[in-house]
């Protein structure tokens, strides 16, 4: 009897991505990978579908390989549902996305093609961890990350993960030795200030580019920005139960039903 | 000095939709209105951003028209930026996005693009509510809604909403005497069941469509679904703060640093 846990990795920046082929190398140190992988670049998609077209689903290792390998022409969560239900025999013991090429802390997560993987994995009821470097280059060095790496998904699969909580590991972009530890964080209260690039096509017609700069907001100690910025791997318990519990209450003393 | 209200209006049905219409139409009785809306459908699209391609902006409202009216080839997401960014003189005192044709209740939210731009709004500090109506149809009723919409726009600009809170309204498909009033919910546990269609191209390549049955698997009488079930509109309080608060303690107890 295999006793290897199944993992599915998956990600948002493609399955050519370097990011992915590190993730996949760390993983088959621990278990049965299988890839479900968008066919290209997919970043800032968030939790999109694809409901108003039909997806490809293309298997591109070959039946010797040791991982099997797809890509699918849909976003990184149609990713994670093709996996669960078309190609999986069985529901994986954890999903794993990422190394994603750039950061996903704070307000990131809710853009992040990368997270929202694994939280679609998490609300499928999969044990799920996204990770990302705080490097967008291609070439990005994934080294100094992988047995850290190694040590988190070890632990989840160890202890497992509370219900409906998703890791958000993001590690900053230094050397292995430089790297001070792991810290549980919350997300840092940030926004994107945006800058629309407004430009001419060559018949003259506007258009424009989405740029922006990052601000932390967020003073606290205890966020995954201010882990990150002093030299720590931040580890955020994500959950997609979106409910703001503690606005209930304020709620209901309006006039409502009036 | 005006002191009408500034009223950012936007959907992911699309600028066409009989939804968005309705709900324009509802905000001219309360405020100064401009609409920013996809030049297309783009529902699920959850919290997508276009960040690799370029976007257009069209003005398709003439100066003298009593609302201002844009199309953007962007996500719903795109739009508020856009809005917010390229159009508005203003931070706007409200956005609503909807009248979804659908329903955007539980784990709907993490999907929706609606949804995701009412977020995104509250996100930039603007005062935001989404609406849906339970029918997914193009010729959806969306009059029975109207009074309802109204009374709870009022109640957002009058009390403000908590920091960080955006308000997720789902409204029975029902005649307006039918409907019993408005609770304020938690969001159900619930998932999407996928079934892929899995059909052949005519040149014998397999494709997929994404299918599924929607499960609630919440008894609790204080969800959206709940409410929805016994005729009431939900009102549900969402927050971007994704961290699982309860989970920091006991992932603290894990030996991620030894």
């Amino acid at each position: 009897m295999n006793k290897k846990p199944l993992i599915l990795v998956t990600n948002d920046d493609g399955i050519l991505a370097p990011g992915i082929r590190a993730l996949i190398e760390v993983m088959q140190q621990i278990g049965e990978v299988v890839v479900v992988a968008p066919d290209k670049p997919q970043s800032a998609m968030g939790h999109a579908i694809t409901i108003n077209n039909m997806l490809y689903l293309n298997k591109i290792s070959d039946d010797k390989a040791a991982v099997l390998e797809y890509s699918s022409s849909g976003t990184p969560v149609d990713c994670v549902k093709l996996a669960v239900n078309e190609i999986l025999k069985r529901k994986p013991d954890l999903c794993v996305s990422g190394i994603n090429h750039g950061s996903n802390s704070s307000i990131n997560v809710i853009y992040s093609g990368t997270m929202s993987a694994a939280v679609e994995a998490g609300i499928e009821g999969i044990p799920a961890i996204g990770f990302s470097l705080l490097d967008y280059e291609w070439s990005a060095d994934f080294e100094a990350a992988k047995s850290f790496i190694k040590k988190i998904t070890h632990e989840v699969l160890d202890n497992g993960l509370p219900n409906g909580v998703i890791l958000n590991v993001n590690i900053p972009k230094l050397k292995e030795n430089q790297i001070k530890g792991v810290k549980i964080c919350r997300q840092a209260k940030a926004i994107w200030m945006e800058k629309f690039d407004k430009r001419k096509t060559p018949q003259g017609k506007d258009y424009y580019w989405l740029a922006g700069e990052f601000v932390n907001q967020d003073n606290g100690e205890d966020t995954d920005e201010w882990a990150l910025e002093k030299g720590y791997i931040s580890v955020v318990p994500v959950q997609y139960d979106m409910t703001a519990h503690h606005a209930i209450q304020e709620l209901n003393s309006w006039k409502l039903n009036d």
